[in-house]
């Protein structure tokens, strides 16, 4: 019996890991913590718990978290960084759903999140949670940053791309579609159904900080350096992203359709949350909601010469805590799929 | 190993049943029909099927179906009274998700459903698959007409009111709310998302099926002969049904809300599948979204003497093939909870 | 020209305000006010307004709102009744959106507003601005309380039948569905599209302050005192109010329902915004988006011997500043459709 | 007054037409055809002309239609081409929202539409009426193509680049994102609500009708053959294109942002519907919705050398009827903004 701890359950990834963790038999959640919801019982803040779990939110005690064999941070950025190094001490294992510990690059972290990072030290020792990049790092890491919601659409899509060499990858574009729930639980004009339903717009033009984290990891299977135009739109739906890639195929490389399906399938062929859809079958978000599987579809426009790539996910599953719980499957050795062979809903 | 069947499997219900049958070790689906879809792979008609169900779509040779244990019909009304017989002879047992062996009274139903009954003598055999007023019948049942969306919500709601003789059984309204997939996957230009989403409206209003269904399952529990306003509205969502119960108490009845309360705890106390809500909370139709449990609150207007009872369930699962299964299940001794404890995803 | 000021123009029923009288060659807007957004341009607020209101909100100068011939209050309630004093005692005509004037009886005010009445000698001379039922008064009154959202299409639905005596009216049932814009523009957690998507709930049983509002009004009409079950729910859509109403057929009253038509029919044959629907024809909220229609069909259940009324506004228009403007044009002598005579989207 | 005939007014464009004309004094709309529902009301297939248009659908007879100043195809395609020379010859100037006439390559044509074109004679003298570039030939015009949904707002986000020669006109990208309106009102099984709403995906992979339409316009603008990579989306709104384009600057071009603003507004400087927002404001399909107005924001990735250009539009309004009767608006002589100076709703 796994012992699991949550720190921050309150928002979508906490709610998410607990929907996902509740109905196992090797996992006990033992202590689920929030400081500004403590003593509430955690299924009345979320009702679709009721039934399944029994427990409150109480204060995030350390000596209680340091009895656990893992603990999930679902904080906000900034959070992890603080108290991690205590659990990692105690012997836990930990993984973070935040971005304190996905870029190598402590400057550039520290410029993308406006805040000094106060545990450098953990950075380069953290373990990049993708697991079709990362499995046997993940086996034995400790400390895990579960990467973006975006970046993981965004990287499983452009990885056989960028591994191969094929495109160019100094103007490779994401035209990337988000729904709402990526904002997280929070009381925010923008976020209101009145305020966003019914439309479509983009944001984070100005730069989006997923954008760095999709290129350092990029740039591990690069030959040239990545270069990314990213350009994520909030749309009118609760779950999802769907990203759209676009990549300039390289000078003197000649792309044939069904050479390029087959490189994607080969590439994903052991990866049991990839899903490369037959070619002419492109995905809709709809597909993989409340689901852990990647849809990947793959194809060519030859008048433009530009490999085109659609990615699409469940923003909270894959995105976010259903990854986090597939990278604990791999840390304590256990079947990948367990716990995460849910069926989307349909319709 | 249950061999199971499924009859019609093209619309809402029939991927629901699959959805809820693929994951379990103890059901195994040989057999999906559709004359129409035939050769069709059921996951290419429904993408969240892919990977978890490798079947196609096949005539319904009554030969392969007459094998299983337990055959669920699908099908638009009408339909299952052709052959049931055939299957019920062959030592199959038939849950029938349709309309054709709900209503005792043939020629009633035949009023309403405008085509002639040709099972008559079935219909009396036929346990009404509601669990919670039928448990018992449906354990040895042969043949189960599983209750409509509408009359699941709102007879679970009615039912304590009734039983106890509370309230004025000729004036009861029931103001109900469905997600638009209560209207099945057809090309009907209605239910088009332009024509439906951002919008309610009522429907129905110079009668629905459902209504004598309602009230000739309520009576059998009511002193008095059930008068029913029913109206139900179209609401702009995919999945739910909130019923809005309104019973003028009995002359001569005091209620106490605290009493009243303890009631409905106390009727529903044994039911997996009902959770009556602490007083003061209620329910919204996303809390049981692709759960079989049905939510119900009951709170008490002085001002004008009236019972007012809320009622939510996901229409597709309580109010069709969630309830579908959980009929299975008691038929086949299995607990009653299995398959049917998945947790609603939240947001 | 008209000379009009709008106080408090940041939520949706100044924007509505806004985006009614902007385009009108009769009307001139000279300030909207705002402490929070002091200097902000109002059409970076509300982008649909670029190209068409050039003016900042500036603060609540009582010196520039004094020049004004009418001044609109689109503030939150216990706002209005400090200032209106003052602009009267300018000349100015006021329009008070709030519910500050709605209520007669002072100490209930009191108790559903939770706070003391500072105006209350205005309340009196308060003209209630559904012109169905006072436009005379309207027409000279200074002081203008308009209705609220759901007050209005309930009262306009039950008011044929409560003149004529023909229903029980202590036993009167108001099933509102309402779109989120009724929550107005404010950051709460519960009004984020991913909250409020996709689901609907009941909300305000324990006591929703329309409902003395509608008593009250109603009462004024009524030979027996009205006693009302009012049940708010909250629908996933941005705009509208659906009102289903029953109501329990007097002792001895004998329904036609062709004569329940021609009462309502008659009663608001010379009303230019209340649309009786033909026999057989129901509102869906759709079909008033935007305008300053209430649609309103009527039918009867012979089995319960009740009548069922529907009727559908637009929560924002007919229930709130449409509603407003029209008070504005009986008040001034101008065609009552002016600047109000808009065709709803479709789809 | 213009005397107004409308052809095939049963879907979205034509009742988008009656709900600009009918408020008009200066047009009269004297016939409206329709073989399917000849003899029904107008405002019983769309209730929100209930008071606004009286008319009935009729079969479309030449003999009316040709006493008519204006006649308006909403049509599918391949139907205005078989009748359009017997209006001309009648006088009438004519207005086709659909294909027939948008490309003046027949084989081109023939080969996207795939059908023959039966007036390929009229096609050299129709005039694509985008008024952005062809004003001057719209006034003296009587036959008209306006241009399609993703064209309109396509064209314009790329015009300024292509005509100034900035950008690599052989991968151009347009990523659109429409709302399910697109797909008109067929009763189709993919745009059902409960198909559509909740997912987002791309469609038309394989090619578009569009994409011919969009290059062989721009193509007059462009030194370089403009070849483009379009990638439509199906986006779960009722209303709203949105296109993101992205522009791969020209070797040796070097971007100021500054002046590349300065060079949206100065192109769109004498355009009504055109609105180059400020630099920093980006478009929402909402702020659009129910106007004439393209939105259009320009920005640049240095770090790929790439021009993003945001354009919005309402699909069925700048994107078909709007556009259509700005069209009209200049062969008459009439202030362009007539009729279409409604201000969107919002929320």
């Amino acid at each position: 019996m796994i012992k699991v701890g949550i720190i921050g359950a309150t928002g979508y990834t906490g709610v998410e890991l607990l929907r996902l963790l509740a109905p196992r038999n090797d996992v006990e959640v033992t202590i689920v913590t929030s400081r500004e919801l403590m003593g509430t019982k955690v299924s009345d803040r979320y009702a679709n718990l009721r039934g399944h779990i029994d427990l409150e939110y109480s204060a995030p005690d350390m000596k209680v978290l340091g009895k656990c064999d893992v603990v999930f941070y679902a904080t906000p950025h900034a959070v992890a960084m603080n108290t991690v190094s205590e659990l990692l001490d105690a012997g836990v294992r930990v993984i973070d759903l935040s971005a304190d510990f996905r870029i190598k690059n402590i400057p550039l972290w520290e410029q993308w999140y406006k805040t000094e990072h106060v545990a450098p030290g953990l950075v380069a020792d953290a373990v990049y949670g993708l697991p079709e990049i990362n499995r046997e790092a993940i086996k034995t890491a400790n400390l895990i940053a579960v990467p973006g919601c975006y970046p993981t659409a965004i990287q499983l899509g452009f990885l056989p791309l960028v591994e191969n060499n094929l495109v160019q990858c100094n103007r490779l574009i994401a035209d990337a579609k988000s729904g709402v729930s990526g904002a997280g639980r929070k009381a925010v004009e923008d976020f209101l159904l009145t305020e966003s339903t019914e439309s479509i717009k983009a944001y984070g033009l100005s730069g989006h900080r997923h954008h760095p984290e999709i290129c350092e990891s990029l740039n591990n299977f690069s030959e040239d350096e990545i270069k990314l135009t990213f350009v994520p739109h909030l749309t009118p739906m609760i779950r999802g992203i769907l990203a759209t890639l676009y990549a300039p195929v390289k000078n003197g490389v000649k792309v044939d359709v069904n050479e390029l399906q087959d490189l994607y399938e080969k590439r994903y062929a052991d990866e049991p949350f990839v899903d490369v859809l037959p070619q002419g079958q492109f995905p809709a978000t709809r597909d993989v909601k409340g689901s852990n599987r990647c849809e990947i579809a793959v194809t060519y426009s030859a008048e433009t010469d530009t490999i085109i790539v659609l990615s699409a996910e469940d923003n909270l599953v894959k995105g976010a805590s259903g990854q986090a719980i597939q990278n604990m499957n791999i840390m304590f050795g256990i079947d990948e799929l367990t716990g995460l062979n849910g069926i989307s809903l349909m319709p």
